[in-house]
């Protein structure tokens, strides 16, 4: 319990203390904040005020909460985000110990205690390296189904090793950021001769629905990372939309990097996997997959909002320590604000896919949404929003929303 | 002529001006420097002792030359870098109207004027994203043939677009760097059944002899840059080993930033492509690939040298302006610091070709080295060195080398 009153549904409960980038119109500089129900803690105005004061450990790296992204905070290491995590459950519970520090300073929980809505958020790390997994095995199965049949839906080594691709660092967005429908080379007639392609503008423009990990830990090139010390390169997780199209991938993230301790406990077996592992891949700990509920809402222009898809991050078939042990294994270097897509993430019926393409078998069939509306990809002007959280009323550990809107193609030259 | 000595085969003359990162016992810290003959003028030191008094206009930016990447230095834009290596040319040259900023100045000669011998090189750019074309048409062509045949060699969209795959960031060093054999999971025998994997080091580790181009201007997210405004947006040019291996690629880069102003003139036609492009891949300017001189010298354990590639960067079927419209035209946005590669570059015999794959046709035949020594593929204390230039003795615009060492893979835990 807080000293704050916090809303019994709220994702920011005492039990998360998420991390993210702020600015607000008195100071534009970005800086790092943590959520705490309908409120923010400006962690460099809170550092200024002397609100680390109780920790000598934490106060002598106070230069991390004046940075413009999380990436020197991560690089401290687990013990230190723990430490942290702590420090500020302790400062905001109803029972501190130190209310001089903020309960019972006005002046500065004027300064660092900022309402929610009055914030604006940003990118929260500067992304190194991006890679896109391909964890989710009824997605790759679903998708395998539609471009190859049911005999060779998944590829002889997808049980075998976490298959990932390598994104894009530069097209990963805040929450919020619109999205232009892309250009890009087609065949309007694949079957005509010769094979000719125009321009045109994307027609199956569809979401992903994927969780994304940040990296906190440097190793170096040719040291791969063991799968028993993978946890400790863990900084914390997001929820991700991944806009799919022919040509372009943008992915939209949500704000708040919950910590890798946040979600300690909410761990789940993944989706079963018969395959004798070779051993840089056993985990010593079972049921190490990530258990976050998960829920797509699309809202259509006309301003309809259909809930599209209910679904859970265990269904993946590998945990984030066997993909960190994957990508490493031949002398790979991650380093902090590295981001780890899971690829997307699909339940076992239409209901809890996370995909468009999947849910209307690849445009053969529509969705269909309220007030009458159906689609069998997304059209400019529909807007996504995905929300995911693990734990009970009063103790939610949750992400709060990525949201996205649509946009026309961009008008060429 | 420079008032400074500077042999007539120095890739470093007073018409090149190449930018790259130093650092020196004296001072640790990473910033900017030219290289000029043997010497490098420290950028940072220059400006403190008043070295651009003279351009005003230069002066006011002094902040990018104390800064640990060129990221800043090249977002300044392509007019500001034409500035300052005219500014540079104009202090350093025989007839130097302003003899008192460095020729007659004794105290900070001594302090910005540095044997190149004497310096550490570091990345020149923090590198957002990494795209690596496969830009040259007979190396394509020729890895095609090895694996599907001479009829199908080309893929259907090869000559409509840059074919292009992402590179990890990560992945790319400064020349020096040595790199370890990697490790994988590979199947002993591909046809035995059921499929069952092992984990093995790389057997067959290749180099890849490629250009690099680094941008230095962003577009937005939805924005594509017209192929006729794609040359503000090159920085310059780097070359560039591309370390191949089954799991892993890693990139060695030269350290000095050849400027685009300083190749202006070094273009050349590219290979024919009577194929009709889309409009937004044609250029009115004609023969604008860049045409480099490029050798590779493989060194043994045992000391002995070879040359075992001598070609030619008008190899390929693209110029950098077209890989910035392709790469674009889908909305993708680009940032300063982002890296471009060419794809390997090879001529049309196997003495021209980039890679030891070509040359051996796959490990068929064996690449015949000085004292009597052979390769299928490169093994462990091979040292690679790749070499490249345009114009004339004692006016040369030269990229120094790259060079890199295959070490054994790393022992597991």
């Amino acid at each position: 319990m807080s000293w704050l009153p916090i809303a019994p549904e709220s994702h920011f409960s005492i039990a998360n203390i998420p991390f993210g980038i702020i600015s607000t119109p008195a100071d534009a500089a970005p800086r790092p904040a943590v959520a705490i129900g309908d409120h923010v803690l400006d962690l460099k105005a809170f550092a200024a005020g002397g609100g680390f004061a109780a920790s000598p450990d934490i106060e002598k790296h106070a230069a991390v909460f004046s940075a413009a992204t999380l990436n020197d905070l991560a690089a401290l290491g687990r013990p230190f985000h723990r430490a942290l995590r702590e420090y500020l459950q302790a400062v905001l519970s109803a029972d501190t110990k130190n209310p001089e520090l903020l309960r019972d300073n006005e002046s500065l929980r004027r300064r660092a205690l900022l309402p929610r809505a009055e914030v604006q958020n940003h990118l929260p790390m500067a992304i190194g390296d991006y890679t896109d997994f391909y964890a989710g095995k009824n997605h790759a199965y679903n998708v395998g189904v539609l471009f190859r049949g049911p005999a060779n839906a998944l590829q002889p080594n997808y049980l075998h090793l976490p298959v990932a691709y390598h994104g894009r660092a530069s097209s990963v967005v805040v929450s919020g950021t619109p999205i232009h429908r892309p250009w890009g080379q087609i065949l309007k007639d694949p079957k005509a001769e010769p094979k000719v392609p125009v321009l045109a503008t994307a027609e199956k423009l569809d979401l992903e629905l994927e969780m994304g990990m940040f990296i906190c830990r440097e190793n170096k090139m040719g040291s791969p990372i063991p799968i028993h010390e993978a946890d400790e390169y863990v900084f914390g997780y997001v929820l991700m939309n991944d806009w799919s199209a022919r040509d372009l991938q943008a992915w939209d993230i949500s704000p708040w990097v919950v910590l890798a301790d946040a979600l300690r406990d909410a761990k789940s077996p993944g989706i079963p996997n018969d395959t004798p592992l070779l051993p840089y891949l056993q985990e010593k700990v079972k049921d190490n997959v990530l258990s976050i509920e998960l829920e797509v809402d699309l809202k259509t222009a006309n301003g309809n909002t259909t809930t599209i898809s209910r679904t859970n991050s265990k269904n993946l078939l590998w945990s984030w320590p066997q993909m960190i042990a994957h990508h490493t294994i031949s002398g790979c270097n991650l380093r902090p604000g590295d981001l780890f897509g899971s690829g997307t993430i699909s339940g076992e019926d239409s209901t809890s896919q996370g995909s468009i393409l999947e849910q209307t078998q690849g445009g053969k069939i529509s969705l269909q949404l309220q007030g009458g509306e159906e689609r069998k990809f997304l059209q400019d002007g529909d807007t996504l929003v995905i929300r995911g959280w693990a734990g009970k009323k009063g103790a939610l550990v949750g992400f709060g929303e990525v949201s996205g809107k649509i946009l026309p193609a961009h008008p060429l030259f």
